[in-house]
């Protein structure tokens, strides 16, 4: 029986609450039989803190080793370095690129019992994916970039064919795959870009409008980023795949999951050709740490995802079953009003929690 | 008795329109003694495509020389120059950085009347204003930015000292000025960047964080700009006055829009030391041009912002006055329920604009 690996950072803040929970979840819905072994790692704001590295060499070396990487959330204010960046993203953003990990994709969708701070919108009208390009973009200047004479700062946004042409390839074959998702009855998948004031947005246009003619089932279109960002509150049921820069990508997922109740109800993939990084798009949340409030959702519906991953890659059923089964159960936990305070309820993470695992237990 | 001479451009799609829409009101406002004289100029994608230039010289020598410039709205899709930028953007562009306008302000105001796509709000609770950089961040690589071989595009993203201390003074300026709009009783500057991942942006934090000491009186904040877009959905009276980069603040003005309604909506004023430039932030609507169906507030409102801040610069309370009185009846118009089809109802340019003449003569 084949069994796969696991590296588990808890990283900060409520990182080790959700994260717990995540795996509680994992293991009821694989049962007494999971072919899954987890293995924990530090990394971290708080790490660094105590031993002056954010992300030791053996954690990376057990990630990068690791079937999959399952992650809290990293981070904490006020922890940085010298440049001012923090360093509790370190694990993350070496993760992103020391594993080439182009595409974070990041599902959006409003479940029955979520209430959207948008009016007129219902369970099913939102629900569609944002694939962030997570390799380039404004984030290659992370740890680059220059400082002159403390007078001039220059961090350099570069866009590349190969960078581009993947995760537009990616975003197309994500509209085949999408099930529910076709949006009034097309697969759609929307370029979002600056092309009509930047170069290299023109750029990342022009691959894309290229890679499209490989995919005539699949309706086109572009969106500037700023009309963008007003589609998502004004017409968030119009899409179903968007493709976009790493950076719009951040800020597109962040807003996005605000429609959808906010940042606990978002989870994210981040995967490449032969690794694969999940957590929730969340960050740390230091002020709510410790408490028991924490919104797990997110950090089970990214292990989900990595069930899926998993399942896909070594066609595996146990896997991509538990991943369904996941995914029911939280539809069903919302659905029966277990939210915690974060989307207006008052459940604490370890009843959501208990009662997940028991309903992954249950479905079938 | 002083005259000031403003320039007039009015652009592509539904940008004469609207402009000519303005220059009415305005009139109205100043009645038979109006100072105003207004100089017409050239610019725009239709007019690249007539004579190959997208912004004439003596147009831009008219519009800098002019005590101020008015423009209805630029660019048109496919309007192209060859590097796949936008031919109709120059003109905008061009004014931003010849003329040093450093400072946008874009003010985001629900108006009794008008829904907003968000539940739980009512008039009163959005009043903020978005103060976006404009003269450098990531525009500064617009027209320049490199090609490499058709394999790497790089645009880079520059801010300065001198550029950051100015605008995060301007907004502490806006702050203090800010009439009904203080927040729970205080003033406050929330200063928007990716500090935690660049360090151009965390430059930008630092110079806010050291500017922030001379205004004690002002109440001041931190907020990534992914937070920010899920901030400005999920608790948007928490703001007073919003300040950052040149492309963060381009997108957030849009989001911002949309949760008051749309872009039809939007004003803004571009100013620097000598030259101020007024324009709705939204596009050229080419769609809908020519329809008698475009939404004039934007631009109605951005000229009450032109006659401001001539009024102030001249100490000429003609002028301020007359901005009063379009803004009152701007109110007034919309809470009676004068609304073009962008906002839900089904009133003309035209129709608005003569109930605006009629009012901003009534009003006192
Ligand atoms: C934690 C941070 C580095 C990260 C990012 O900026 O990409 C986060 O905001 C995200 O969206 O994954
Ligand atoms: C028209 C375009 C150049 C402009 C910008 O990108 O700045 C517009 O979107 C705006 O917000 O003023």
């Amino acid at each position: 029986m084949k069994h796969y690996t696991i590296a588990v950072v808890h990283g900060d803040g409520i990182g080790p609450e959700v994260c717990r929970a995540a795996v509680r979840v994992v293991e009821a819905a694989l049962g007494t039989a999971s072919p899954l072994v987890f293995r924990e790692y530090d990394a971290g704001a708080q790490h660094y803190l105590e031993t002056g590295e954010s992300f030791p060499e053996a954690s990376f070396e057990g990630c990068r080793e690791a079937d999959a990487i399952l992650h809290g959330a990293g981070g904490l204010p006020g922890v940085v370095h010298p440049d001012g960046t923090e360093a509790g993203l370190d694990f993350t953003l070496r993760l992103r690129f020391e594993l080439d990990l182009f595409a974070n994709i990041r599902p959006i969708r409003l479940y029955d019992g979520v209430r959207s701070p948008l009016r007129d919108v219902k369970a099913g009208d939102i629900d569609y994916v944002i694939l962030r390009e997570n390799s380039e973009g404004l984030y290659a200047a992370r740890g680059g970039g220059a400082l002159l004479r403390g007078e001039v700062a220059i961090d350099p946004l570069v866009q590349t064919r190969h960078g581009v042409e993947r995760i537009v390839r990616k975003a197309f074959e994500l509209a085949r795959q999408s099930e529910g998702a076709p949006r009034d009855g097309v697969r759609r998948v929307t370029c979002c870009d600056k092309a009509n004031v930047l170069r290299s947005y023109a750029f990342f246009r022009s691959i894309f409008d290229r890679v499209a003619k490989d995919y005539p089932d699949i309706e086109t279109e572009h969106a500037l980023i700023d009309a963008m960002a007003m589609h998502l509150v004004m017409r968030p049921s119009h899409y179903n795949v968007i493709v976009t820069e790493n950076m719009f990508g951040d800020i597109l997922s962040d807003l996005a999951a605000a429609t959808v109740g906010g940042m606990g109800m978002a989870p994210s993939a981040e995967v490449g050709a032969h690794n694969g990084f999940f957590q929730a798009a969340h960050g740390s949340a230091p002020d709510i740490a410790g408490k028991g409030i924490a919104n797990p959702y997110g950090t089970v519906l990214s292990a989900a995802s990595m069930l899926d991953w998993l399942g896909h890659g070594h066609s595996d059923e146990r896997l991509t079953d538990a991943a369904r089964r996941i995914r029911a159960a939280v539809e069903t936990c919302i659905r029966d009003g277990l939210l915690s305070a974060d989307i207006g309820g008052s459940a604490g993470t370890e009843r959501i929690t208990a009662a997940l695992c028991e309903a992954v237990a249950g479905v079938s």
